[in-house]
């Protein structure tokens, strides 16, 4: 095992990991620096004990998919750090977004691209909400096709989370389930979207919206508007909302939303993650696609 | 019924018409202006005699969905010649691509959009492929997803083609059949769409290109390079081949498509059309969807 120039950091796991026989087992081992006092982690600390757990499973040479969003962005950082210290080398990084892409960039990770590399080692990412299925919903940042993209093409996907993102079922945080689809006819595909939750007690959709500063000239007073927000793939985002989270077949569910024309791609990443690291501020909890939930 | 200021471009119907109460009854009737001999029709004066056809079909204040392509023009034009003399009025066309509203916008067409026009009451549009039940193949002219949309948004959809559009079944002339993809990953994209049809016989696919001709300076030598084709929705296109045409239950082989990710949309157009007139050397055919083919 290669040896980390600056320790991880780990909070003492004072409840039972979830797996220990799955791929993710190093991940479970006694933690090799030293333990802040779980009371004392703020949430961004929560989720940095979680993603620098998930970077441990870096190995040099790999190809990486490097996700989006403020517990990604702990992963980037980390692996730039033991990149700089030696601990790693010959990383090549596949960003799920410009945003990724500039983090890591300015953390010195080597980037190349889907089309030079479609088969990635693995995906470090965080997730929106978790499911007990380890099914999540990913994109309010706005990358979710990306993500989709690159994380469906890893051979292994590791998910990183607080335990705040954890779920009874997909949707039931009450925030939003994305859906990005062309900026042609953007309001005929939000009719078919809604039609197709018709009946749904306390579901709801809107366009999502950016709000900008309008140009303002000395003789006009300065205002400010909303406008469609633009996905890196020049698309819109069009937001659902399940008062009681999503009922029935997710997999049903993906193939009606996919073939409304229009439609791009939704937030649902249903069978995708390989394990899901969970940081609780009574420890790390790993849990496994191979192994049933047990109550999370 | 209006009066035509100028006379339709029909020929005689020397074959059995293959509906007589469907919604296009009206269209088989007599035609009504100095019938021009069939043998003397060129290809390109069969679609329009099919496109003015379904031009009879159009009436005053309708909202329509405007065609792209050599077939779709010569509707467009008819349009354009009967808002001029007024024998129509209170059109709204709603263009299916930037080639359409261009074409419609010169020939005197209003034109608005889905956002505003939700529904349709009646589009015309050309196809490249018409298979026994109606199903089509549309986008060769890079246009699928905009199509897709308006058509799928009217109430009827009157298809105009020359009889060589005939296919037993769906990819069977061996031309393209094609799927817009995210320009992000396309490669990708493909690797999974050849992986979907693995196996079939005969079976191809490739990212469909534009040559343009490369900046030339005094220095250096013009050359002409090939660069992605890119859709109005700033998408590529990938063309399958298939050798046989596709076999299996193409609604199934849909949805496997559309759960690509990096796929928008695909070219295959399955129970949306009300009505397909045909022009042929021997006489005008309408296939309706209400009734079986009887082997055209």
């Amino acid at each position: 095992m290669r040896t980390s120039c600056s320790p991880a950091l780990n909070v003492a796991s004072t409840v039972p990991h979830l797996h220990s026989d799955g791929p993710l087992a190093a991940v479970v081992m006694a933690p090799p620096s030293p333990v802040p006092s779980p009371a004392l982690l703020s949430l961004d600390e929560l989720k940095r004990v979680a993603a620098h757990r998930a970077v441990e499973q870096v190995e040099s040479g790999m190809v990486l998919g490097l996700g989006t969003g403020s517990t990604a962005a702990h992963a980037l950082d980390r692996i730039g750090d033991l990149l700089r210290c030696g601990a790693l080398r010959d990383i090549v990084g596949i960003p799920t977004s410009e945003w990724a892409a500039a983090r890591a960039a300015a953390a010195g990770i080597p980037l190349s691209d889907l089309n030079a590399h479609p088969v990635i080692d693995l995906s470090i990412d965080g997730a929106d909400e978790v499911d007990p299925a380890l099914n999540l919903v990913k994109g309010r940042g706005g990358s979710l096709l990306r993500e989709k993209m690159v994380e469906g093409a890893s051979r292994r996907f590791i998910v990183i989370v607080d335990e705040s993102k954890l779920v009874p079922r997909i949707g039931a945080s009450g925030l939003a389930v994305p859906v990005e689809v062309i900026p042609f006819g953007w309001a005929l595909t939000l009719r078919c979207l809604r039609s197709l939750f018709d009946g749904t007690p306390g579901f709801n959709l809107k366009l999502r919206t950016a709000t900008i500063n309008a140009k303002a000239s000395a003789f006009e007073e300065k205002e400010s508007q909303a406008e469609p927000f633009v996905t890196d793939n020049k698309n819109y985002i069009v937001d659902m909302f399940f008062e009681n989270g999503i009922h029935g077949d997710l997999n049903d569910i993906s193939d009606k939303i996919l073939r409304i024309t229009g439609v791009v791609e939704h937030g649902m990443f249903l069978g995708l993650a390989s394990s899901v690291i969970v940081a609780r501020k009574d420890g790390v909890v790993v849990m496994d696609k191979a192994v049933k939930s047990n109550g999370i």
